[in-house]
């Protein structure tokens, strides 16, 4: 039987330009699509990036990885077992590819497949009670006999998840830090375990010890592979809750398991429940509300963290199509974005309103600042300045 | 200061003939209102009856109290500190009066005002956790402040309700017995002081040991006393879902207070918050969601125990302002009438319906059997055959 040539089918021809490009300090997912849109292949934005930083108000170099390091970072990842998989080929998972910012290339260890597989993401606190996590074991397992568990191999109900899907099914990882720094240093056995029969999954490089800053992204990941996220003990305030913000964002279906009102760990799932997510006992509260696709209606928007309404989210999304902006036009664009964002997130979308330039120029603005290390592009199609950067 | 004439006020002059007419054998809320219509006077019902109970089939005689044994009731109920209220009186309780199957009489310990301040029910299992009855009584506690407290003295999430309505407001206890005889014994002392406060109601007479039967028609009065019910810790097909459920017929606002999905005991608090009770954690979750007045829309019928849909139910009432049938009639439809009718609940409206002959008539005849002992009348305008008496 002859072997079929995987790599040639899944691994992009500009395989390391791509990769380049995604590695390259400033970045994101959603820079890198706009970098793509506006100049057609990863060669040329490669080439156009030290210009646009510099009229971002960048002084130093930008760093680019070379050919080779990109080169090496693949073969490193094959040594270690994993693969690389890149949006827009055939084993990305189609969920995720959903995201506005879906990433642009994940390491993967294990059997790429389970990542497009029907999916749901169970989640919930790090300190969580023996019985959250006897109920988080217990839901896995009945669940993992229909659908791969999604979740992220954190400590309490994490753990718990991925330990009672791996008796009835499979279960996915998303990890914050890279492939070879498992996280905590004692889940090493069960993100190995994990992989075994399905995968875990980063967008992190090889080496990279995962940071606070890191595990939003994560988030955004776990709550984009599935098709829905339960919740077991999630405390107000607690990460378990953006993951659910950013599913639901995502029109994905929200579950809650209730608990009671006397443990603080509860409350943020109770919480959920009270403003319209599933009240889950068994997995089959799970399945029988489970779509088939994600939705973008249904619960109405859960405001989590008091966020300003955003009524133009419908609006939509500027794309590059449109021509071009001047240079004094978009001099002029950069002033006014710079002073309309402010450090704490705010929405592509708002900005975009209360700036008196195109959006076409607003986001080419966006882009500069972003390659110029001024602005962060956040989950949800939000901005953020990064005041330690200058400006 | 002249003592104002509270007695003239509040006792009807044909308070003797209404409760015989109440307390006669066989005659719940509906039938005693039937009579009354039927009749236009307590007095002219008591002569009708022991007619109406033969048409019905009954062989032997009715036992109607006479006015001495009434007149005793009285003079006993009084000498122990309680008093009569009667239906349309100003003390009656104003949201109980909006029942069906409002009770006709009820005897009350205490300050019979209590019973017409607006309140909240506060009920749940009697095998309940500590936690549960913490949260119940830190709740009742809460919420005392604003609304009082109606519970059913029984053990458990009943009795932590009252005593923490007892730290800071008022409370009422509707109980199954007779007020002479505090059930569970153990809780004598609760009793009395509830009504040193609020006050202990009942449909019983005095020297009553409750018995399961009584206990729906208690469990009507706890939901009729409220605007809303909260339940903390219910097993499925618990007393405290019958609670539920009358309230929820009777237009009040359901809550539940969540639970663990491990523990059996939240599995029916958890059943109500699915299916759209308000998830309660806090007493401003009750406070919050309180409604002025019972309502008929909001929430949707809860099928608690799998009922036959109802899709009459919103026929009007029949009355005995139609013509009565002849005697032929009532002949022919007594017969229709007892074979539509089985052993287990069936909505009077769906028997009208099946029922060749008019409105009018089936209420007649329903009306004498159960004067004769072979129909019970059930909370929620039901009526079931009772196998026992013949027929």
């Amino acid at each position: 039987m002859a072997k079929r040539h995987e790599p040639l089918q899944l691994t992009p021809p500009d395989a390391i330009d791509r990769l380049r490009l995604a590695r390259t300090e400033g970045i994101g997912p959603v820079a890198y699509r706009r970098l793509l849109g506006r100049y057609g292949s990863t060669a040329e934005a490669l080439e156009a990036l030290p210009g646009l930083a510099r009229a971002g108000g960048r002084e130093a170099p930008l760093a680019i990885p070379s050919y080779d390091q990109a080169e090496r970072e693949l073969h490193e990842l094959a040594r270690l077992g994993g693969r690389m998989i890149f949006a827009g080929m055939p084993d990305y998972p189609p969920l995720l590819a959903l995201l506005d910012d879906a990433p642009a290339v994940m390491a993967v260890q294990g059997d790429p497949a389970a990542l497009s597989k029907p999916a749901v993401a169970l989640v919930g606190g790090r300190n969580a009670s023996a019985n959250g996590q006897r109920m988080a074991e217990s839901l896995a397992a009945d669940l993992a006999r229909s659908v791969v568990i999604v979740s992220g191999l954190a400590r309490g109900i994490d753990a718990a998840a991925h330990v009672g899907a791996l008796q009835t099914g499979r279960t996915v990882a998303a990890v914050a830090g890279g492939l070879d720094m498992p996280y905590p240093p004692e889940h090493a056995d069960l993100q190995h375990r994990i992989a075994e029969s399905g995968a875990v999954v980063t967008e992190a490089p090889l080496g990279t010890s995962p940071q606070a800053r890191h595990f939003p992204r994560r988030n955004r990941i776990i709550a984009g592979l599935g098709l829905g996220v339960v919740v077991v003990e999630a405390a107000l305030r607690s990460g378990s809750l953006i993951t659910a913000h950013l599913a639901q964002e995502a029109g994905r279906e929200l579950f809650a398991v209730p608990g009671s009102p006397l443990d603080p760990r509860s409350r943020g799932s109770n919480d959920l429940i009270r403003q319209g997510a599933h009240l889950v006992e068994t997995a089959e509260d799970v399945l029988e509300n489970l779509p088939d696709h994600p939705h973008r209606e249904g619960l109405g928007r859960i405001p989590l963290f008091a966020r300003e309404p955003d009524p133009g989210a419908a609006e939509p999304p500027a794309t590059w199509e449109e021509p071009p902006e001047s240079p004094l036009e978009l001099a002029r664009a950069r002033m006014q974005v710079i002073e309309l964002i402010g450090t704490s997130p705010t929405a592509v979308d708002e900005v975009i309103r209360r700036c008196q330039f195109s959006a076409a120029a607003v986001m080419a603005v966006l882009l500069e600042l972003e390659l110029a290390g001024r602005v962060e592009t956040l989950p949800g199609s939000r901005v953020a300045l990064l005041l330690d950067a200058g400006a």
